[in-house]
């Protein structure tokens, strides 16, 4: 079996023979990918939209995606929910010497073809390669940058938010985190379950065409949808009610969750995001995301009220109160 | 002492925490560094350049430097030999569990100050954490992106190379090589050997406001000299020739080549570029460059020449002739 060694990370011929074998032959863009220290391109006046994320999930390879596709995802959704068009992405990959190539090749494919699929251009890479049990086989770094629209500070700011607001979840939440985690830990479920990681900025890009009051948006990965509500009305002089009875979960994440004692709000999710609208549009909002594939189980889970400044209270099932506080420990590592 | 947990890598509360205390605290300029998906910037109309490495360096602390201090000068490094300013940067930090809280704080407050001191802002970041074992402490990943002049790409593809053109070196080489491999080994060689680590954006970029042709830049990182000449003449109908007697190399750094049977032209540099000019301006920009203290040992150290088209040849000190080929092996692993 071929492996990548350390020579591969040297800078030398081995370095420059990976790099146009592989990264070139598939992530390149006509000229756009090239062997110089940078990407040269041009780019309109106005404001951009800059990301970037360290992908270190395990396995490499899951139910419904690899790294590579969660890379190009995970960058991708980062812009899109800044409102921002995504357009050029970087990635710097970190290998374990001794790494198979042909995982290699496989999860440079799966990132050629999610960014081929999603209309962005990777331009330029880096590669090193570290000792035998200095890294737990690859990690990928992804930067971005997306054309972003005049008001897409306040936007991100949340300066627009207001009581009556209503959240809306774009779909089932805690797909990722449960996929993964069956398929890290061989729990031996026997599940169809597969990890929701997809590239949004084409379902929310199309929100702009539309007068929806459209007041915030952010994708529910790490710390789960608890974390994005969380973090919206820390210090603010308003709170979020929502209601777990509107709040889509899968019957097998369901049962999973009550199985390991893991709670969905607080799992993470690649391919699902929080939105606050303005009340009168908010029925609009949702029947325009489930058009899309991505959307179909979009719903409203919520308003922003006045009651309890500052904290997130869930109307529960069972006909009780909760405050949905901000994750503290860490329910699973190296979850992206 | 504190350490960096898993949880610090949750999503959660902790990292939002470490975000604020330390990345936010340390890194951000005015509203630039946010807790959103992306930062929003406004950016004028044309060439940018775009880049990105990451950076698995060992020892993270080395004499002339700091992981941190590397990340920030490597990134506005590529860029400048772009020919572009360097404006914005991105960090991705992936940490080992147990990492020192007060190592993480030291590398940061160095990324701050070379930043600062480069007149570039860190406007996004990631943190992941994890497990011990999973990673040699700290990897940092950057992007970068800098305004570049409209013929940046052109120089960039060395389009403008042709026979006659002198090869300048701006300082000795080796150095950074030399360093961290005495740091790395504790070979218990006494050493007052710095790495060369420096961010060269300010002098190179100075080259623009003079009509000097300058045709080709390139720092020498990994794989040295060698592989930017070599690459530099790859499949072209000219080679290269330079002169031993004419490289600046510390007599440090050659005897300790001499006795440990390195090549200087092969190690790393981090602070020295490789610049390809008209014949007419050479001594020119060789004394532009020596006003600079980071470029007071600059000279020229070869032409292109039409005889042994695709090669480099070095004239060498006994008086015979040697091909200076692409490096195959790895001279030092994770020297960047």
């Amino acid at each position: 079996m071929e492996t990548i060694h350390l020579h591969h990370g040297s800078g030398g011929k081995l370095t420059r023979d990976l790099i146009r074998d592989l990264f070139v032959a598939q992530l390149s863009n006509g000229n756009a990918y090239c062997y110089g220290d940078s990407a040269i391109i041009d780019m309109p006046a106005g404001k951009i939209a800059y990301t970037t994320d360290a992908f270190v999930i395990s396995p490499l390879f899951f139910p419904g995606g690899s790294i590579g596709k969660l890379a190009i995802c995970g960058t991708v959704n980062d812009l899109a929910v800044s409102d921002a068009l995504p357009v050029l992405l970087t990635a710097s990959f970190i290998i374990e010497e001794g790494f198979p190539l042909n995982d290699l090749k496989n999860i440079v494919a799966d990132m050629a073809e999610t960014a081929r699929l999603a209309d962005v251009k990777i331009v330029a890479g880096d590669t090193k390669v570290v000792q035998k049990g200095q890294c737990d086989g690859l990690y990928i770094s992804m930067s971005g940058i997306g054309i972003a629209p005049q008001d897409a500070e306040d936007k991100a700011l949340g300066l627009w938010l207001e009581p009556g607001n209503k959240i809306i979840l774009t779909g089932t939440i805690g797909d990722h985190g449960m996929a993964i985690l069956n398929a890290r830990e061989a729990l031996g479920l026997q599940s169809e379950l597969l990890s929701d990681c997809a590239c949004l900025h084409k379902m929310l890009g199309g929100l702009r065409h539309w007068d929806f009051g459209v007041h915030f948006m952010r994708d529910a990965t790490r710390g789960g949808v608890a974390m994005v509500l969380s973090e919206l009305v820390e210090g603010k002089p308003y709170g979020i009610k929502i209601y777990e009875k509107d709040i889509p979960v899968r019957a097998e994440v369901n049962s999973m969750c009550d199985l390991l004692g893991f709670d969905p709000l607080y799992l993470a999710n690649e391919g699902k995001a929080v939105l606050v609208v303005r009340q009168e549009s908010a029925e609009a909002v949702v029947n325009y995301l489930r058009e899309d594939e991505l959307g179909k189980n979009a719903c409203i889970i919520g308003e922003i009220q006045e009651e309890f400044p500052g904290m997130v209270v869930m109307d529960t099932l069972i006909g009780g109160h909760r405050v949905v506080d901000m994750p503290v420990g860490d329910q699973l590592p190296r979850i992206c």
